[in-house]
């Protein structure tokens, strides 16, 4: 859809350079951008690709738009701004209400008349879809789950029972939210399976990625607060709480009945165990691992970077042999003690 | 379906105390139950819940049933028995018999009539669902696969060909069975595809998590031991073979050809080089990669618990110069050694 | 299908030892192998499994065929030419082409004649599927995506969006390629989504394992160049460009931006930050973070085999000591030199 500049400024609360009929239609990079589109200067390592930009008008700050060579939209945060505009000119593709003829729906299943359920799709017994709400196809909503007004449950993604999903959500194809938690105690010929009776509670205005997992609790709910953000391939266990507005990168795995504060952050491929609590404000570093509670806000890691296989090895090798260096230190520290006594 | 607890204390050994008559109907936590809802008490941490609960009942040691202020169920593995207990109290949905009108069935698959084919599913030539079985909504169950009496394959899970589950398992949603292994050769031009004709076989009583993957045998097939249990989103590579009762929690994986033991338990995160072999009961911790044979049982393990960064990161600098205190080490024992030579 | 080692021998250049009028019609391993079917020799390991291989033929090394007690087809790259001579006996099976009733396809969307879609498969607006090729049993083809001429898209395998797929891929079951990248900006009152306005361009004779994710560009496309090969449960974050013929096993993760030359490996585990390039013809280890950008060929590694728990926590202590032997070795050195001043 098409914007001008000055509409754009004065929606955004942004001081215009430059012509304010200018329109522009869609964003791109500043190396990629012709005429018509928009683009955003928030890195210094892209100001070659700034000063011969192709775009119709960028997001800058304004101690950087000496450098910009085409109209500026000048922001104290222009990530942020490039966001908020982008959602105008690229909306989400608007629901199509109605049931499509290939979907099943239950006949006590509640899908209000505004909803769009697309091809292929279940709708199992007892499921309600709010208002606006779109359900993808091949997309599978189990027995009482609820999706609420404005969501959206991508193809092929399954709900599987008591899944209670907020308001303007998006659930990504592949995501499976509500399998049964991994609980099985040690019977005297084998595992036997403890019963997973919980569900799952989402919050308002959560992102949930693709093929992500979230378990149902094994008694009470699993919790994603308001706000949260989940990469693809994350795992969720049973019993679980995620705090609001907590973002998740991809292959972060949260083990049982743990408690996650707001506002954290989780590199990818981070792990917590379980039963422990993280407080707010949190940040993981990636491909660490959080074996205790943490009780103060900040920045944990517990990774080493790769490098040169041999560098690497030789390290490793020194690691293996720490025993040792340890004694020779003692036995160095008992020679000077005697030699000490001995003067 | 409500139970008395004197029926329960005698279908599963346990001594009453308080009133037989007393029903239950379900199950809830110590924190939350109330009237008609049985709990357990299996972790200390969690004594001061048990001396106000609110349920009818908890199943819980001798040794602490004075603590409890509702009628106990003794019983020496609290846990155990209430995952047997719940089992009774919260029984797996019934299978309706039948095939939906949506879903696709071949006209050589057999389907026996206690079957149950939920909406949008599809089964292939060759396929067989056996007694009480369910298969999910768009669930694939590919050619040849066979599904044994009593289990399930639920919502979007795939099977993708000559994949044989046993009786009484269960397929969680999204689950990917029998798809070709990472087989590769190098030719001149590029990767050469190594066709993957194996199959899968799947013992009995077995559970698979959401969105895991085991692929199908390179010749041979890939196989997952009689009662094993394995989490979300974890990768089993062809040619591999679990043995019965093993647990693996999520992300675990298993490279090509490895052969893995009984009663072994896999931490999350864990994985296993290819073409090795783990004995019995060995338990594997939380992002540990094994790159050896493991002929003994027990415990093993290989990563570092995060902390914070500050303090992480002047151990990794330490770890990185390790070089040089050995040498300063050697340095320091070569002078004392010239020192006790000149006395 | 049935041929004779005259014909494989002649199709493959391999010099025959043996009766070229038997006949092969499949393969097997050399443990299990009997009539009719052909094994292969490339790793000395199975040598016992040589000797008494009831194989009718065996592709191996000529210095290795003296141990061969039945026909031998004589090969530099045994595992090669096996990869081809079984890609010969084991061709995938014929796409049967047509529309299947219960698949929905969008009336603007264009499917070649020659193509299969198969049972609830779902084919949307603007959507082309080339010849030859095929979409699985509930699979999703999104808007404007394109298969390319004898791809296969297999079973509940999902493309979002404005995902063009080369010729002769394979996109296997539970794959997700297209869906929105992890794009948010901070925003006063919690996370701003950044609209993904990009697509995904996919390769000739690419693969894709199953429940892989690739998600679609913020604003240009994510990449996977020719003949690249992903196994199962991998992460692409948005705008990654993965060069040709690169591979990736299990659980690899590449974050945003990331540049990937071609030929390069990844062990099952390793992981890429965001924003930086790795060169061509790396070989990155298993369950390795690399950090930073990579310009020189060769292999890098960055994790830790491994062992006895108690082995391995007494290490992990010594590793937690670092500062203090640091402190003690100066504090000897120090003592060395006031000694040395004193003498």
């Amino acid at each position: 859809m098409a914007r001008s500049l000055g509409e754009l400024a004065a929606q955004f609360g942004c001081e215009l350079v430059g012509d304010p009929s200018a329109e522009v239609i869609g964003v791109a990079t500043l190396a990629n951008a012709g005429t018509g589109q928009l683009s955003f200067f928030a890195n210094k390592a892209y100001r070659d690709q700034l000063l011969v930009t192709g775009a119709t008008a960028v997001v800058i700050e304004q101690r950087f738009a000496v450098d910009c060579p085409v109209a500026a939209l000048l922001s104290d945060d222009p990530y942020l701004t490039y966001a908020y505009i982008a959602g105008e000119l690229h909306p989400q593709p608007a629901v199509a209400a109605g049931i499509h003829k290939t979907a099943h729906v239950a006949a006590d299943a509640i899908i209000v008349a505004s909803a769009e359920i697309a091809a292929n799709a279940t709708i199992e017994h007892g499921a309600t879809v709010g208002e606006g709400a779109f359900v993808g196809a091949g997309a599978y909503i189990g027995r009482n789950c609820s999706i609420g007004a404005y969501s959206k449950v991508l193809a092929n993604a399954t709900l599987v029972q008591d899944v209670k999903v907020g308001e303007r959500c998006i659930i990504h194809p592949g995501a499976v939210i509500g399998s049964d938690g991994f609980g099985n105690a040690q019977g005297g010929s084998g595992w036997v399976k403890v019963p997973q009776v919980g569900g799952v509670r989402i919050g308002d205005d959560v992102e949930i990625g693709s093929n992500t997992t979230i378990d149902r609790g094994a008694i009470d709910d699993t919790v994603i607060g308001n706000g949260a953000r989940l990469d693809n391939l994350i795992q969720i266990a049973h019993n679980v709480q995620v705090g609001a507005h907590t973002a998740m990168a991809a292959f972060t795995g949260i083990s049982g009945s743990t408690v996650i504060g707001e506002r954290c952050m989780f590199a990818g491929r981070s792990g917590i165990v379980g039963h422990i609590s993280i407080c707010d404000d949190v940040i993981v570093g990636g491909a660490t691992m959080i074996t205790k509670n943490i009780t103060e806000p900040g920045f944990y890691t517990g990774s080493f970077p790769g490098e040169k296989d041999r560098d690497w090895k030789r390290k490793v090798a020194r690691f293996r042999r720490m025993d040792d260096l340890a004694s020779r230190v003692t036995a160095l520290e008992k020679l000077a003690r005697k030699n000490s006594d001995g003067n």
